[in-house]
């Protein structure tokens, strides 16, 4: 069978190639090159205060890996590789001073036989060239249009200047047969009734013709469901089959997301067990069909086509996706860790999301990644490295494009998870200026269509018909706020949406110094950390606007709660809207859930590394599958002001549900006056219901908020609440006074 | 060197498949069955009444061609081949009793070593199988929809269902020698000056080890600029090489469309030439880029994606395409000869059009097509044979597809006036119901990507932005009118657009019965000739609209002049508004400008077989790199109403015009009045301009039309006119007071 040896790894640096490297210092592989030079330095941590920036000089080193070992012992038919999953991004490998591979591009497995080249004694170099860098100015994304290196490290809106190199997955010595089984092709297509799946094979390595094989396929239960044993006839073999009365695999919402078990053994000519690999395999169909009254579109001469489909179809039952943009949850790739992917995934699941966006400006992730999506019933909309740049391509791009593509979908398209390939981010939009008729995107288009036919492809988000943004709670130019622009909003797809709030006080506490943490001033750690100058010079904070809503915070707390108060009830409204537009609005995915680094004010969901945010809960309730909703009109009323809301219940259920009663009240620190009861009827699968719209004169009232309840008889579980700003007459007429003085 | 035979050939037909033929007729190669059936059993002319529906039952048969020959002297090095350049459309192939191939796909050659089974005597059968009808009904497009045959025939809204089969390109033996060259891949990467090709060649066959072969390149002039000699040291060369100093192919209207001889020769070991391939080459660089202002949009939150991209840059420049769609220019393909093709694209270019699209619902042309345009500066927009269906595709589809989608694009590539490649005709509309996601267009792009990336690839016309239609005069909903309709469009391109009119008096005595003949009527060969319930109830004839314009017409020919009236000062309204619309919009093209049989009434310029009708001249004139033009507001007016029109210069020069004058006038039959001069400045080169608008309230006339005339100083080739109804308010009261009755 096989062994996987670890090595010991150290890293030393030079500022020209091939110079003599006088210091060495421990290295943790997986890992980053920083990480590691910043404790043998002692450098204060990358997220406090603006400690980030004594990084800046590693972009442009030339960095070692080293590592000395014993040879291992071999007998005469195993041979010793060195294996790792990802170096990031441009390497050389060198073995006992003789130089055995280079490449560029990090997401490309890297498997170097060297028995042959092993001596008593070894050492091997792994050297990381700088940085990508296709000008030296502007230094922003631009820098990375021509490789394959996610781009936000090179500086995003929530992300620091902070560009990340090494060892980045797992790496060490792999002792093996000569023969092996290299690669299983495994792919199936379902049946009309979704019943029986047509398997197809194709199992692929050295040495392999005379060896025995056996592929089984086992179900939840442990019981066989197809099973082949064969010998290899050459170095490859393929077989189709079927496979009859499967378990589809679905989202967690949806039903189980069930798995299988494909075990692939290979035996030597002694019948010997040499070579075992096992993955995790699910059944289902997925595609993007039209969006629901999309085709009547356009109506005049001259006509246009219709807008591109983007409603999710799984097993033939047309869903409505909830979810979330998912963005690196660490700054350095090479620490996230099996636990951090867990806590998110489970997070991500808890606030009822059934679609998760991988964004085409972070990396790839690790496998264990798309092992707990497919696990645990998440979908996962997968983009390509490529965001925001116009990628417009030399041949040298082109192939490591080419090459890095190739092993991505090789990697993912046999996840069950995997439900979308994407071109990456906003390449279609002014600020990218890629098209359709870019050569990136017919080759990743190509290479999709090649590898996995059978997973939809999406150009770039967005394509026409879904919508970006907007970003902020209030338009800055319009005045417009998020209730009024979302229902003059008509997308077949929210697939990015933002609303900023600050971070929790603990979290700004941990990467703001004392001296600068009250009053928030742009220039000091809070712009480092994204609270100005971010996107438009107020984000994503926006003092100015939440002084506006509430009046001058008095500390710190007050501030945090204002503006997490404001990202809560925005996001309920933008995902509950996105909702009563179905069936021809199809997801909603905000921006975003996680991040990188702990922000001092962004649009996430949860705090770096997974500290929720109170509008996840927010979002959670909003994306329960059952609720009572309402349509809301502004945030802040004046006493006298007539408060309307349109009453709905949003319904994802893939069944039918029960009919019941809604008490709609409004209240205050002190009343409650109920408005209305509206008894609806039960609704068939996955269908809203509009119900009545509730008017109320407001009263004077010694409150600065009040709150909408719907409260629904005998399942607490299906109630919502909103809270809406108040003020007196009087107080507002001595506010206009003011002002006019 | 080579040697071609042509075969003598008979056609017999049976309704089940492989029972005996007891007839056999003389067959004409390339040809289709149908015209030697008709011959043979003297049918009535297709085109003529209704005749066309005689051949109805021909759909079904089984068609064997048969020809018998002795065999060739083959000296001990030679070979004998059958070879066909295209056999529409599903066959078999038998020599001497012995099946030896198999084919569906009228688009990929045939080549059969038929050297060994070769006896004295002969028999040679070409079994055609009954056109593919994916069900029996509804016996419409929808047919087609799972093969990759031209679906216009199965019945169009100007096309009889008259479904052609047969060996329709050229067909017979070929004697050549074992060695031999098949393919010859040239492509080629232009620097950024545009003054050095970076050429790539690989040259293909079987038995070529050892063997000599010179490839050689040159210019119009006969100059050598390159060239190779060398020995095949494999079965395929390969190599790449700069040629400096090119000149470039342009199309006609912005240079001389240049072409240079490739001229690959084999010479076998003995140094003798046995085979040479001659080839017309040319060097551009074509690319789709964003229309000018089309980046800006869209401008709010949530924000889609940026609109397609379809102005077309040649050699780095943008130019503004006019031109037309093309349609089989024969119901049977097999009749298309080379002096049609010359004479229709001769007309093409006198109209000034430098862009053609072949039309997704026809065939790919034969190369003589492609050889007059790259050789007269004529523009292919090319499209595969899918229109107006939605081919899912079942595998077996998908394998047609991409086998015939290589032989396409391996065959036209050479070119350089292929310019766009389209994966066919309106495709992403409801009536089609494909969309980006739908795998067909996914194979196509790919298979483009993969054998002609420089060449750029559009999805389907039309795209986001672009537009098809109007295609009436006055639309029957809203009663606006051209002018209307199109002031209110905005689209970057405007690929289709159609104007009937009845075909000139002679066509229409040529094709319906003189009984029948006046006045028109539904029901008969006008109704069969597409003049009612073509597209909509009154199409293509429309006489209510023109009774509506002109009062019911007294005769056949005013009919015909009242409506080719209507036809020619739609077009060049709609020319004339698409180029005011420049740069955003990038090009326009009607529909159509020619058509497979004589039409009773159609949109098309130019009636069958190459007749133009007076709408040609029309759009000619409005086609014109540099003119005079008006906007204008409507086609009627009465007495005292005013009269507006906006004057502009059109200019799609690509060089700085002269300054001049333009007297703007009105005329009646007996008086002409001068409403305005207008001195305007030089232009840059291919930008308009916009001139005064001119007011005049119309007095009482004693005429029913006028005209608009633009006299450009010194320059009648400027000059430009266009015509309008005209009635006294005495009439229209009148008028009016008889219907009041």
């Amino acid at each position: 069978m096989q062994e996987n040896i670890n090595l010991n790894w150290k890293v030393g640096f030079v500022s020209k190639k091939d110079t003599f490297i006088g210091e060495w210092y421990p290295a943790t592989v997986p890992g980053a090159v920083q990480l590691d030079l910043a404790k043998a330095l002692n450098y204060g941590n990358y997220y406090y205060a603006e400690n980030w920036k004594d990084y800046g000089w590693m972009e442009d080193q030339f960095f070692t890996y080293r590592s000395t070992f014993k040879k291992p012992i071999l007998d005469e038919k195993q041979q010793c590789f060195f294996v790792s999953k990802g170096i990031d991004y441009e390497f050389e490998i060198s073995l006992n001073a003789e130089k055995i591979f280079y490449q560029e591009g990090m997401f490309t497995p890297v498997k170097l036989n060297i028995t042959s080249k092993l001596k008593d004694e070894n050492e091997l170099l792994v050297k990381i060239f700088p940085i990508p860098k296709l000008h030296k100015l502007p230094a922003d994304r631009t820098q990375t249009s021509q490789s394959v290196k996610p781009t936000v490290s090179y500086g995003w809106d929530w992300h620091p200047r902070l560009v990340p190199v090494g060892i980045w997955d797992e790496t060490g010595l792999l002792v093996q047969n000569q023969s092996e089984i290299a690669e299983v092709d495994f792919s199936y297509s379902l049946d009309k009734e979704m019943k029986t799946a047509a398997i197809s094979t194709q199992i692929l390595g050295t040495m392999l013709q005379g060896c025995k094989y056996a592929m089984k396929i086992t179900d939840a239960d442990g019981i066989t469901v197809f099973e082949k044993i064969a010998h290899f006839s050459a170095e490859k073999e393929s077989f189709t089959d079927s496979i009859h009365n499967i378990q589809l695999w679905w989202p967690h919402d949806q039903g189980t997301p069930y798995l299988y078990s494909m075990d692939v053994q290979l035996f030597d000519k002694n019948e010997k067990l040499i070579q075992q690999k096992i993955s995790k395999i699910g059944f289902r169909k997925v595609l993007l069909i039209m969006n629901e009254g999309a085709w009547d579109e356009p109506h005049n001469f001259p006509k246009s086509q219709s807008v591109d489909p983007i409603q999710l179809e799984i097993n033939g039952r047309k869903i409505f996706c909830k979810g979330s943009n998912w963005v690196n949850p660490e700054i350095f790739p090479g620490i996230i860790n099996d636990q951090l992917y867990e806590e998110l995934i489970d997070n991500a699941i808890d606030a009822n999301f059934n679609l998760i966006r991988v964004w085409g400006g972070g990396i790839v992730n690790k496998d264990k990644f798309y092992e707990l999506c497919s696990q645990k019933g998440l979908m996962v909309w997968q983009e390509f490295p490529l965001a925001c740049n116009n990628y417009e391509g030399s041949s040298h791009y082109f192939k490591i494009l080419e090459q890095e593509s190739e092993s991505i979908i090789k990697r993912l398209r046999i996840y069950p998870a995997l439900s979308i390939w994407c071109g990456g981010n906003e390449l279609f939009n002014n600020w990218s200026k890629m098209t359709e008729q870019s050569l990136a995107i017919r080759l990743l288009n190509s290479q999709c269509f090649k590898l996995d036919p059978s997973t939809p492809f999406l150009a770039t988000s967005p394509v026409m018909g879904m919508g970006h943004g907007h970003y902020v709670f209030r338009d800055p130019q319009t005045h417009k706020e998020v209730y009024e622009w979302m229902a003059e909003a008509k997308c077949t797809a929210y697939t990015e949406f933002g609303l900023p709030s600050p971070s929790s006080v603990k979290v700004l506490k941990s990467i703001i110094p004392e001296n600068e943490l009250w009053p928030p001033k742009r220039g000091t750690s809070w712009q480092s950390h994204h609270a100005f100058k971010a996107w438009i010079d107020n984000t994503w904070l926006m003092p100015e606007m939440l002084t506006d809503y509430f009046g001058e915070a008095k500390s710190l707390k007050e501030l945090v709660d204002n503006g997490q108060l404001v990202q809560s009830e925005g996001y309920k409204c933008i995902y509950e809207e996105a909702r009563r537009q179905k069936p021809y609005c199809s997801m909603a995915l905000n921006w975003c859930l996680n991040e990188p680094w702990p922000t001092a004010a962004n649009n996430s969901l949860i705090n770096w590394p997974n500290k929720p945010k109170p509008a996840f809960y927010a979002v959670k309730n909003a994306c329960r599958p059952f609720l009572a909703s309402a349509r809301l009109k502004k945030f802040k009323y004046t006493e006298a002001e007539e408060f309307n809301a349109d009453i709905w219940i949003l319904n994802d259920l893939p069944h039918l549900s029960e009919k019941g009663k809604i008490s709609i009240k409004i209240s205050t620190n002190t009343k409650e006056i109920k408005l209305l009861e509206w008894q609806y009827d039960s609704l068939p699968e996955n269908i809203n219901l509009a119900g009545p719209t509730v008017r109320f004169v407001l009263p004077a009232w010694e409150t600065d908020r009040f709150k909408l309840l719907l409260e629904v008889e005998g399942h607490p579980e299906y109630n919502s609440d909103y809270t809406f700003l108040y003020e007196t007459l009087k107080l507002k007429k001595k506010k206009a006074n003011l002002l006019n003085f």
